[in-house]
């Protein structure tokens, strides 16, 4: 059977993962592949209810293993119902957060043990995607991004400095630690940099 | 340090755990223990909305993992803010299906495997009951009672026969499965009989 490849967009707040998304998505199409963007907490009517959850409320409005596990919840819906579909009919998909935030936040984030998510993902999901790009920022610029776009979904941005801290170097750190599936980006400078950057990075063998 | 009892009831609908978990509490709060009387899925602010998300819908609304894990995400909220507080003070816990209920309905009913169930409960709430009392009915009489009763909350009980003989055969499996903290018992005859069985199964060393 003949499936389509699976890129997730990992990184911190502020470091581009939705612009890039939409750029790859239009430069693939160009190129005549049918290509879903999609993006996470979310992606479908279920997933989008688990999310309003979690992204309103006070910062400790969920234990750390709750969070986790409506993440979860989210994405197995996710996969079944948009991300399977799409691979199977030969669809590249562009997921913008994946497995790799959960195991981010919730995980280095909150304390969660990374084993227990990544066996819990392997249990529940049981997809992993064909290239993770991990866009790489420096911290204090990611935060200055973030804070200058606001938003009202603030809730994981209101969560002070040493948890920032921790997520950048779980993602800082992944690359290097899963090198057969995840490249890191250099996510400064222009738009048009980064992109080229993508384009070269998803060029290159695993 | 001092901590009180933790006692959950499963069984298949209708075999009447409300009931007797209600005429239990008050029977102990006779004898001078301080109770604390809750229920899945729900129990807390956070578990409730989650209940809301999971009793409305289509019988197949979510995967059986986003299920699964909806009642698991709801299960740590209840644990962290209220059984294992009321433990801690000493006092006893009843709760109206746990563990238990994700095992047979997600579990047995609709094919997840019990082994990663059990880890995942390790994992995330890391609580088990220290007695768990099985409510057993002929499953004629358990689906009579459960149509009876009707209710808004129908999701679980629209789902077809073949499910209900398998979540009834785990809960039937599980004293003999699990015999030091699972009590069988047997739910026919009237509410005073199956109070005073329940009464005789907490006494009985394990």
């Amino acid at each position: 059977m003949t499936t389509g490849r699976f890129i997730t967009l990992e990184g911190g707040e502020g470091s581009g993962k939705s612009t890039q998304g939409a750029l790859l998505a239009e430069a693939l199409r160009r190129r005549g592949h049918e290509v879903v963007l999609t993006r996470e907490p979310g992606g479908t009517p279920g997933a989008e209810a688990i999310r309003a959850l979690l992204v309103t409320g006070e910062p400790d409005r969920w234990p750390p293993w709750s969070d986790a596990l409506l993440m979860t919840a989210a994405r197995v819906d996710h996969v079944a119902r948009v991300i399977r579909p799409a691979l199977a009919r030969g669809a590249t998909v562009i997921c913008d957060r994946f497995i790799d935030s959960t195991r981010a936040y919730q995980g280095a984030g909150r304390g969660l043990p990374d084993a227990a998510l990544v066996r819990l993902h392997d249990d529940a999901v049981g997809l992993w995607p064909d290239c993770t790009l991990v866009l790489l920022l420096d911290e204090a610029e990611g935060l200055r991004r973030a804070l200058a776009r606001g938003g009202s979904e603030a809730r994981f941005e209101a969560i002070g400095g040493d948890f920032h801290a921790r997520v950048q170097g779980f993602f800082t750190a992944l690359p290097t630690a899963e090198p057969a599936r995840c490249r890191a980006i250099d996510a400064g400078g222009s738009i048009a940099q980064v992109a080229a950057r993508i384009t070269a990075a998803l060029a290159r063998p695993a």
